[in-house]
């Protein structure tokens, strides 16, 4: 396995989670909301600093937000794999750069991953890196099982869409250093809203590899999804 | 609220649930699987027998597992609010077909469940409802809020799908019943696959409307959700 660099985008406002949250009852940001006792960022890097090949972690904070999300990292980098954490940018592409910049340029793979996504599977991670070697660059995903409907005005449905080789991206994604590098580098040429990293290096003309991921590796948007995350935690997820 | 009926389809083999079970520690159908104390089904159930409007429940099993399908039904249903059990068809619109044909025709509504959603709240059971009376036709679905990819040969991604638009059909699918009788009736005359039963009725050119779901109505597919539902339910779901 190669090293690798992971970057933890934090520097979301979570607006429909603190819309969503009992006024005065939420965090400024839902990376640091509870989660069995820990805020949900120290549950996501724990993953993380338990794969072998991780060299260094860097979480993109928001600006204002910086001490408190140091605090939340605490003691859980080493001198052996340092956890650092740097101002993000105004969106989500701007903090992915801004983190690129402080990794360790000496490793051969770089990590996305959503704080967001406490549960992720060590091995899930693992396989992404080994995939990203060889194809360039890899996406965690779901297959779509689902029926799929474009709804138009008054939530009206407009039609089914076929479902044939739709899957949905989450986190991670892993790519060679120099792909995502260079993505990032152009990334002011990509014309259109950019939602993930592996969009920036297919715009590019790179490969990028679907591996898939499991159920419980959603993303904590709503109250609701905490409680859900809470709840697995709970029953000693990862279960096996 | 209109009176309504409701049909469960529950003849899937779920070839998937049964391949990745122990040998041996499997149900034949995973409706019949433990959760919490009791079959899968019995707790879809007992989610309409909370919705006041429900006149009947017919539920469509396995033409070979009837016996053990009305074992896991149980004293569930009553005189006032039946819950019958009839055989399936070969496939999902076949079971609902034969469903259909035992509900109480004098029902205003019909709506279609999946068996392997038992986390589904009343409430949106009786949005759902509403919304038909109105538009005709109502999905229950998500929106999606994942970049989307379209996946070739080989797991490579092909593109990123627009998403603006688009959501993730689960049921409760509620119909007006002219709405759907007329569907069934002519569902032979529909090309390609139909994967839903508002599929039918979108075809047939009547109207459909989306109702927004909750997380936590995802389809049991494999061991791995089953056992994040019994997370759930042991972490007192629905929360509030």
């Amino acid at each position: 396995m190669p090293d690798a660099s992971v970057i933890i985008p934090a520097a979301g406002r979570g607006e429909r989670f603190v819309r969503a949250a009992p006024a005065g009852a939420s965090p400024a940001t839902k990376v640091l909301a509870d989660l069995a006792g820990q805020p949900v960022l120290r549950h996501t890097l724990r993953r993380f600093l338990d794969v072998a090949a991780v060299r260094d972690v860097v979480v993109a904070a928001p600006k204002d937000r910086l001490d408190e999300v140091r605090a939340a990292v605490g003691d859980a980098g080493s001198g052996a794999v340092p956890v650092t954490v740097v101002a993000g940018g105004d969106d989500r592409l701007g903090s992915v750069a801004a983190a690129l910049e402080a990794t360790d340029g000496g490793t051969e793979v770089v990590v996305v991953h959503d704080a967001v996504r406490p549960l992720i599977r060590p091995a899930v991670i693992e396989e992404a890196m080994r995939v990203a070697v060889e194809s360039g660059a890899a996406v965690v995903g779901r297959m779509v099982d689902h029926t799929v409907k474009r709804v138009g005005d008054r939530h009206m449905v407009l039609e089914t869409v076929p479902r044939q080789g739709l899957w949905l991206a989450q986190t991670p994604q892993a790519f060679r250093r120099e792909v995502i590098a260079r993505a990032y580098a152009r990334r002011g040429e990509v014309v259109g809203p950019v939602t993930d990293d592996a969009q920036l290096v297919e715009a590019m003309g790179f490969e990028v590899a679907m591996v898939a991921g499991d159920a419980a590796n959603f993303k904590i948007t709503t109250p609701e999804d905490l409680r859900m995350c809470a709840a697995l935690v709970a029953a000693g997820w990862p279960f096996e």
